[in-house]
């Protein structure tokens, strides 16, 4: 171990250079214009786990981005650990929003600017590294590791989840640690057993064959933005409650044990607030910031458009409008039924003077996993041991619907590791990593490694 | 009178060839890379004044779009009719939804395929061409006749109301002929006594600094999206009448005799509909189609947008969101006392997590002037004689703010020759306008000069 830790700084620019190499690669899913860069990306963590004496090929399906299958040499009798991570990344726009260029990474006060520094590269960079270090720096590992590193997970794919389905043989293992959530603080780890769900569904509401000139219709033709305006309007109460009939049937609530556990953790709404950069707060009646934030469902409007967005002034009736929309789901909550409720309180809400179009996207049930048993002491510790502090016991708001496949079909609970301090504004604009997690988690790995 | 028919039937080939010329130029003002176009027009259509024996000027200004102005040989005791026009085009993007090329003009089955046939090119040539039939018909106009004609209608320019507010005795005139309204049915010309005003403003909502992640933020923070949809939601009810407190206070319903005439004008619902290609008409009840095109003011979203819009979805909450509203304005309601009642309505409805700017864009009053009086007669009579079937009486629903500007400067009331049959497409893919319709107007035009 003390070499593997010892090799791991010897080492740490080279690591560092690695990982900038990996953030510089554009590996955006969503967007079809960048397949060959999520390409790139699955074929650059291939060598990198050639380099970090890992075994790896990439895996090619047409019509699905790569994914990166990585394993060390087989030790008969040792456990082995199976690493989930994603080399693909959020979409950049809007570009002028950014103070940086989002794929030419510089250090700034010890923090990396990069699109995907923490969600999701670093992390999952981290423990290949974590690996090299054994393999590299102490002669071999002391446990078996499989990597599977997805590139689909921001644009909802299934690759992974067709592949786990079709090769549970190949990923047959006793834990499953997934890298993709954040720390409780900065400096401070997270060790989290819960996970929201998602549901993903797009509506374009169609009225006038094209748009039309606001006053020769305006008064007799129902303008398609004002009802798409009128539907996201009547989905959740002003107070932030749910008003889709149905939607909470089956909210699980947290148990007392589970609840007093949350009412412990500190909690610092006004840090929270001014992190976020909103006026003020916002949610539910009666419910606290953590349980507005892990175990009630949300539906929040990702995207509306439609009309005239240039400058100035066009007086129109646009054809057509729309809205992205997104619910995560908490525990009990079935995502079939989900989509069900919110169709039929759409359809019911739209009036007959348009057409109403609802797409369904991905969905993923909530992950609930008791944080006890011998694996979830041995992530305690590697964190506790790599980061000086004892990680914190969370949910996540957030949702890896792959953690939900993994769950049914190898039977794993995961283990979520949170390296990386809060604030790396995932999904935004100006995303950042600060390098100290990253050695961090770099130092997390081998620990959990070597106790594993 | 009669030599001046004569003359316009014998040379009708040469009138529809100078129409052909006229608007194969493309002279779109909104689009910077056509400016050269637009001053190749002012100039056809100078030379074509001249042409028709009025002494014609280009007048140009840095950085505006010319207009022509021109003026027949002075008859000392006669009356003036200022006509105004226009001779710019709209954009004709997207041009893949074009049967046929927008600037090469054919005729089939008696109709110009051409931008800027209906809108405004063929009306506003009319009356030169009637000026032309009395001067090289009829040996001389009977009346003085001044012609105003802008390059800018349809880029919202203002070098015609500084022009006015400028030279106004070179525009003082007995009446105001304006062309830029259709008529009330195929063959069935109108004469419009009244335009709504308008209002435009945008509002835009900021919540958080940046996008935040719907996953880890979701449930806590204030979605501005959701706020400007829920904004726009409480402006009007959902059955079509406004729920801006105080907006519709000032309104003038019209007055027990033009209620009659409205209520006697055929209305075809369906062939509305149909030409529009919304699935059901719309609008408040109780109200008739008529009275909800002309005299009810409406709001409208002409642009709704904020966070995601690419393919895909993209799981945050927007940092902000924004809309463009216009209103159109019915006679008695004041531009500045509608921006105050729909500014408090925005502000009360706004929660206080997030933040609302409200921008005030360009604003008109209403304009309505009695169907009547010895100019509205000749007017009528004209167009009677002309088309063989007397002119609809109507109102507009949309906005001339350079009717009001002649109305306000000159003391002028406008009467709106409406001379073409409606479903022209102007603004949109494949307009459309009738040779027989320009001959009419050709026609009506002459008769005006005649018995004006």
């Amino acid at each position: 171990m003390d070499r593997a830790l010892s090799y791991a700084t010897t080492n740490g620019r080279a690591l560092e250079k690695a990982l900038f190499e990996f953030v510089s690669i554009p590996s955006i899913s969503a967007q079809p214009a960048y397949a060959a860069e999520v390409v790139r990306s699955a074929e650059w963590l291939r060598a990198r786990m050639e380099h970090a004496g890992i075994a790896a090929r990439v895996v090619s399906s047409a019509g699905q981005h790569p994914l990166v299958i990585g394993r060390s040499k087989q030790i008969d009798g040792a456990p082995t650990v199976l690493v989930y991570g994603h080399h693909d990344v959020q979409p950049v726009d809007p570009l002028s929003e950014w103070d940086y260029p989002p794929f030419e990474p510089t250090v700034v006060d010890g923090v990396l600017r990069c699109r995907g520094g923490a969600d999701d590269k670093g992390p999952t960079l981290a423990m290949v590294c974590a690996a090299e270090a054994w393999n590299r720096g102490a002669g071999g590992l002391p446990v078996n590791v499989i990597f599977a590193v997805e590139g689909e997970e921001e644009s909802g794919g299934h690759h992974l989840a067709d592949f786990i389905r079709e090769h549970p043989d190949e990923l047959r293992a006793d834990c499953l640690v997934i890298l993709d959530v954040a720390g409780f603080a900065a400096g401070v780890p997270a060790l989290c057993y819960g996970l929201r769900g998602i549901q993903t569904m797009e509506i374009r509401v169609d009225g006038p064959s094209r748009d039309l000139h606001s006053g020769g219709y305006g008064g007799a033709v129902q303008n398609p933005a004002e009802v798409v305006a009128r539907l996201v309007a009547t989905l959740r109460h002003p107070d932030g409650s749910i008003a889709v009939d149905g939607l909470l049937d089956d909210v699980a609530e947290p148990d007392a044990a589970e609840s007093a556990r949350m009412g412990e953790l500190p909690v610092d709404e006004e840090a929270f607030r001014a992190e976020s950069g909103a006026p003020a707060l916002f949610g539910e009646p009666g419910r606290g910031l953590y349980e507005r934030l892990w175990s009630r469902p949300t539906v929040e409007v990702n995207g509306i458009f439609g009309g005239y967005q240039g400058a100035g002034s066009k007086t129109i009736i646009p054809a057509w409008a729309g809205a992205k929309l997104s619910l995560r789901l908490v525990p009990n909550q079935d995502p079939s039924k989900v989509v069900a409720a919110v169709k039929r309180h759409l359809e019911r809400h739209c009036p007959p003077t348009v057409k109403l179009t609802v797409t369904v996207g991905h969905g993923a049930a909530a992950l609930l996993t008791p944080p006890a048993g011998p694996w979830a002491e041995k992530a305690r510790r590697a964190m506790a041991d790599a980061y000086g502090v004892e990680p914190k016991l969370v949910r996540a708001g957030g949702s890896i619907p792959i953690a939900q496949v993994f769950h049914e079909v190898l039977g794993l609970p995961p283990l979520l590791f949170g390296t990386y301090s809060p604030g790396e504004r995932a999904h935004a604009p100006n995303e950042r990593y600060p390098i100290a997690d990253f050695h961090s988690a770099v130092r997390a790995g081998i620990r959990f490694f070597g106790i594993a």
